[in-house]
């Protein structure tokens, strides 16, 4: 003990030591060993942005918090990027009377297409990996005598291959006891009289989401989610009605979705058909195509209609209406992928009509703008410009998957343009360390917006599949860099 | 010691653990205690590219290995940035026979304009701090009887206020014995026939410094140094030479300088004067001012008369004889501070002359190139555009400097245009972490060329004086955070 006492280093060679940083600025304490110094990780992680974890006593250290994924082999009626990996359906949304998201944001509740249109894309993704194998329906019996009248008179009818319900006092019920996630109706609201149920038990007990029609409006109390169904032009024509019960139930009362019991029906409805699935690509496809034909202006876009601040004090407000060069670029790679899947030569068509904003200045309210002579398509149309990066490339992507898809000369043009742009502007996105977001920085005369660790990785899963399409060198070695530098490479000085 | 053995971190709570560094590309050997993972800096050092020293017992961590001064206080004739700190003599460059300092560059020994002007101005600015209480000489006897003839018939005689030496086999000496480091003598060589030793003690025995006439080369063997003195324009006329023999004894014999014994003569040479020093920074001003006028050329330039390749693979070679508005700037700042020194209306005119070139496109042989339509004044004039940005702001100083001291119309609208530039381009060299050192990877479609911590000190002296010298916001915001990058700051990603 007398030698512990005197040499406590000899049974531990750790020693605690200051650590002064920066002449100053910090003082951390650190442990020497030997001629090694070690500094907490408590310090290098908010210092220099790092990530760890400990599993099975080893430490993990990660330079990024990203995921950075395989996408090689693009083309335009294949996965779209990572975009099977996405799922909209967990972001801070909800879903209208027709399962089209709306996005909830700080400043309200809107469309956004291109949320939308990852919705879309993303289940056009999912679909491809499952193929035959996915969005199986169970289909239930719809014959009359299964609809139970639980409540007001008899008035039920055959009516071709489906049901006729009628009046606001008849109320039917048919037994579900299914667990799959999905409800699916073919059905027709005759006019605005009508409720549809779908009765589920949840973790939280059972709960009714219950359609009816509405602007498009949604409200909800401790057992009820109601959800407005625009009819408009849908109004006394067959459609299909599907909702996601499952996120319904975790959106809306934070609860498990466990099954559905029951479909409720009263008021003026024909019903065609009653099914269940595990998945519903297919109809989630569709549903975002249909949604871009209805929508679609007469310039041949889709726009927002709020206002928009992309990058307070560096860029004016958007007006509502403003256009986006990517959502163009998304919905035409929706639309090209929804036509190869479902041959309606409609989403062709509106494809087509997509790129005319392309070539419509931001000035003119379009999506072109410029950095040194090139063109760029905008993601935001803002003043002064921003040169959103991911952004201009989901637009080129979209232009790409026409004019490969539908040999379209007016694409090809715009492709090539912007190529050609993209190529040249890199360089001004490249931080030596990790990219940029945008370039407002050069317009406002100040310091660069830095991308977060997900949207470089956006970028270089861009890169990558831009690389897939082009020979170029330009794109290859900044896809090269960029990757590396999500795993702690740096650029060397001069 | 049973307990010890079964519990060792009751003794020591230091436990080593494994580091997984980015999914296995590197595996480090870190420290756990308690909940803090401690991590070697032998791994930080070079993965973030991070200083430490230790001293008494603490760890001084630093983020650069650079010095950030205060510059504070620009004007055209008071200090430069911080050049009071340069110290060209340490650069690795040889002074030729009328004490210019000759560049050793890998590719060959050169004037090189940039670097006459770092130790012209730098000795302007020394000169500054120890004002009267400097350059003062301690003046030998001259008269013909202090010289000794140690070897050949005596032929010395008075001639005027000096004594005049004839014929190469007549060697005379004059005692000095002093330990300061310059020699300074006024004199004529009538012809090429002379010889002046200075006879040195140095920690490697006694060598011999020896001037004589020539082109500018110098040879060197174990105890002699031969110099070079270029006639030209000063043969026939009084002209002042010296040497800082500590330097000379340093560069060329490696050794360390104690003292000057003695000076001698021989040839056809007149001697007015001779004198030792401790500093020089009068006569360093002058000599290169004068350097300038003599060097200037017909565009009221200062051509580098070598071949040059800025940035292989980037830049194309730029041919003997290029022009760098960096130099002009210098120049510029130079002159105008030698005029108020030494008031040579000379340095004035050659000042004003060496605005020419920045009126002359880089495509026509001159520095003025453009960024998106903004004029840049280069300091290389390469193919494609380098646009330097030290260089480009030294450039800029230059105009100033003439702009308030010569009250210079013509001065002022180059500055004032490029000033205006500087703010536009400063956000392309923000890496939101430190700065670029050019814009190469722009035109070159790559990744930049991030400066090294001294380059980045440079920028920050730079914004530092351009802040002093306007009230631009943005100058100041870029100084500001540019500061702070050289401490760990980072802007935020978006």
């Amino acid at each position: 003990m007398y030698i512990l006492l005197l040499y406590p280093s000899f049974v531990c060679s750790y020693e605690p030591i200051v650590v002064d940083v920066n002449e100053g600025r910090q003082i951390i304490d650190g442990i020497k060993k030997g001629d090694e110094i070690y500094f907490p990780f408590s310090f290098i992680k908010p210092y220099y942005e790092a990530y760890s974890s400990e599993k099975n006593g080893v430490v993990y250290f990660k330079h990024n918090n990203a995921i950075f994924r395989d996408v090689a082999g693009y083309t335009p009626t294949g996965n779209y990027l990572n975009f099977d990996k996405i799922a909209v359906e967990n972001w801070d949304n909800y879903f209208d009377g027709h399962s089209i998201p709306v996005n909830n944001f700080r400043w309200g509740q809107h469309y956004y297409p291109i949320s939308i249109l990852h919705y879309g894309i993303s289940h056009h993704a999912q679909k491809l990996k499952c193929g035959h194998n996915c969005d199986i329906d169970s289909n239930y019996d719809n014959s009359v005598d299964k609809w139970i009248n639980y409540s007001g008179q008899d008035n039920i009818s055959a009516n071709g291959e489906g049901v006729r319900f009628t009046g606001l006092d008849s109320s039917y019920m048919l037994k579900i006891n299914s667990s799959e996630k999905y409800i699916n109706l073919d059905l027709a609201f005759r006019n605005a009289n009508y409720r549809v149920y779908f009765e589920v038990e949840t973790t939280d007990g059972i709960k009714h989401i219950q359609l009816n029609a509405g602007s498009g409006s949604h409200s909800l109390n401790d057992k009820y989610y109601y959800v407005g169904v625009p009819l408009k032009t849908f109004e006394n024509r067959r459609i299909t009605i599907f909702r996601d019960l499952q996120t319904d139930v975790k959106k809306m009362f934070g609860a498990t979705y466990k099954s559905l019991l029951s479909v409720k029906v009263r008021g003026d409805v024909d019903v065609f058909s009653v099914s269940t699935s595990k998945t519903n690509h297919t109809r989630i496809i569709k549903r975002v195509a249909d949604w871009l034909l209805e929508k679609q202006d007469s310039l041949g876009a889709w726009p927002s209609e709020f206002d928009h601040m992309f990058y307070s004090g560096r860029t004016e407000v958007m007006k509502a209406g403003w256009y986006s060069a990517m959502a163009q670029g998304l919905a035409i790679s929706h639309l090209v992928r929804a036509h190869s899947l479902l041959g309606d030569e409609g989403y062709l068509d509106s494809a087509r009509s997509a790129l005319q904003i392309y070539s419509v200045p931001v000035s003119s309210g379009g999506v072109l703008d410029y950095y040194d002579s090139r063109p760029v398509y905008e993601e935001y149309p803002t003043t002064p410009s921003s040169h959103v990066l991911n952004g201009f490339i989901f637009a080129l992507l979209g232009l790409y998957d026409l004019q490969e898809y539908d040999s379209n000369i007016y694409a090809r043009d715009l492709y090539e343009e912007g190529f050609n742009t993209l190529e040249n502007i890199l360089p001004l996105y490249d931080m030596g360390n990790r990219s940029a977001y945008d370039l407002t920085h050069i317009s406002s005369k100040t310091y660069p917006n830095i991308a977060r660790w997900s949207y470089h990785a956006t970028h270089v899963h861009q890169l990558k599949v831009m690389m897939s399409i082009s020979k170029s060198t330009v794109i290859k070695e900044f896809h090269d860099r960029w990757y590396e530098y999500a795993f702690g490479f740096k650029v060397k000085t001069n």
